[in-house]
Parts: C-alpha cells; sequence; structure tokens
C-alpha cells in the first residue's frame, strides 16, 4: 500500500489540478453567496441564456456535472422560485425544454455583476494565459477521448 | 444583457478552467465507477489513509468540497457498507475521527489500481507540465487569498 500511495509527477499534478479547481469553485461559491444563488442554479441560469439550442433537463445534467436525479430536484426549486420555467415541447411531449423567466434573467444579471473568481487569470501574463488555454484544450481532448473509449456514447456532445 | 454576457479574455479562460475541470472529473468518475466507487468516496478513502493528521468529517468537508450534511450522509453510507470506522475522540467527545477499515484499504487499492486520469498530462511535454503546475499553484494561491479577503477565518488550513 505504501508503494501504491506514491504519485508520480503527472499523477502529483492531477492532485494539484485537483485542489485548485476545488479551490476555485469555492471561490466561486462564495461570491455567488452574496447573491443568493449556489453554482449549480448559476450554471442553469447561465446556460439556459447562452445556450444555442434548446436546454433539456438531460444537456443541463451534462453541463452542470450533476447526476439527472440531482438536477431534476434542482430544477423543480429554481422553478419553484420562480427563476427559470419548464415546458413540453409541442411535439415531441416527453421533451421538456427549460427556460428563463423575467426573474431568472433578473438573477443573471446580478450574477454576470460577480467576476472576480472569473477574472482570476488576471494574475498570470498574457503569455501564460495563452499557454494554459492551450494545455486546458490538449487535457479536456484528451479526457474526452479517454471517456469515448471507456464508453463511446454520451459525451460526444461537449464542445470545448 | 447582451453586453453582459460578453466575456474578456479571462473570463473565457474562466469557462475553459471550468469545461476542462468538469471533463477531467467525469472521467474519473467513470474510471471509479468500474471499481464501485463515487468520487466522493474515493476522496474519503485517500484522505483517510494520506492525511497527517486524523480526519474530522468537517476536514473532509473541505477537502472534498461538499457541504457538512452532505459529507455526514456520505460518511453513514461508508460506514454502512463497511468501509471506513468513525470513532469518537476519547478526549473530546464531540470531535468524531474517520479511519478505514480492512474492506476500506482494499477498496482504496483497487481504486489507486485505475489511474488513467490521474496521468491525463502525460499527453504534455515535461516543460508544459512544469509551467502548467507553475500556474496551477498561482490560481490556487490567489483563490485562497481573495477567499480570505471575503471571509477571514475558515480557509486557513488548506495546503497546496
Amino acid at each position: 500500500m505504501a508503494n501504491l500511495t506514491l504519485l508520480n509527477e503527472d499523477e502529483k499534478t492531477w492532485e494539484r489540478i485537483f485542489k485548485t479547481s476545488t479551490a476555485l469553485y469555492r471561490l466561486r461559491e462564495m461570491e455567488l453567496d452574496r447573491v443568493g444563488l449556489s453554482l449549480s442554479q448559476a450554471g442553469v441560469l447561465y446556460f439556459a441564456k447562452t445556450s444555442p439550442e434548446p436546454l433539456t433537463p438531460m444537456k443541463i445534467s451534462r453541463l452542470i456535472h450533476k447526476q439527472p436525479h440531482t438536477t431534476s430536484a434542482l430544477l423543480i426549486r429554481m422553478e419553484s422560485r420562480g427563476l427559470i420555467k419548464r415546458t413540453r415541447d409541442l411535439r415531441r411531449k416527453n421533451l421538456v425544454r427549460v427556460s428563463l423567466t423575467e426573474k431568472g434573467e433578473a438573477a443573471l444579471r446580478r450574477q454576470l455583476g460577480e467576476r472576480g473568481a472569473m477574472n482570476i487569470t488576471a494574475c498570470l501574463s498574457r503569455e501564460e494565459v495563452a499557454s494554459f488555454n492551450v494545455v486546458l484544450r490538449r487535457l479536456h481532448d484528451a479526457a474526452v477521448e479517454m471517456m469515448q473509449q471507456m464508453k463511446p456514447s454520451p459525451y460526444e456532445d461537449l464542445p470545448f
């Protein structure tokens, strides 16, 4: 076991990715807390506004990285707070579309007023940001490729 | 609103950080699914094994980035599966310590046998990994500093 917990350089980097993204998520959570939103709720509002196609609960589930039943409970709570509405597709009755209400638009405006975390890379030089973006894209693509090898279907529709 | 959803270069980078870490988490989840563990359960097993000091539920909560009540429910389920045990501190009765059982040690060994995601940076050159690590550390430290400015106490004990 002593052996197994020894990490090589890539595995130590993985740990740092994990710790850093945990800190970034937490920072964003604290910031969103000021405007009364959770990270998941903020994600739903943002994706509902910016998605090029109508949003389904399943699609949201993937985008915010939550299980379908967790997403479903989240959407019910957000609807009862008046932030979103869920409507059935007229042609495909089993398809639910999620859209923003006026109150949801206002919440999104408050959310987008809080941009400290989103600008955290301002502490880096522009060259560092550029190479960081290259690395992020390569890691993203490598992850998607590995996922497709493991399970060919449900992760193809996630553009970078 | 059209204006508000426009993102500058740092904010676009933030989106890419978010998408990339989502893909990495999901990949790791799929991998852990093979050995019957969730990301949070794997985190508990790993931290219970490697933490230099006895682990409390509150500390775990911070490490795996979950609310205390979610962590508490997770620990109860893991204890009922026989993976961990929770014991009360002899001197401070209100303090609960989490440790691995023999079955938990075995689960951790299976978990550490799955290392594909953890080695994802193998697709980068060693120079890229080195500068990526520098960037991660700076973002982590910047996030911790911003959190301390927002709320001075509970985030001081998170070493990189």
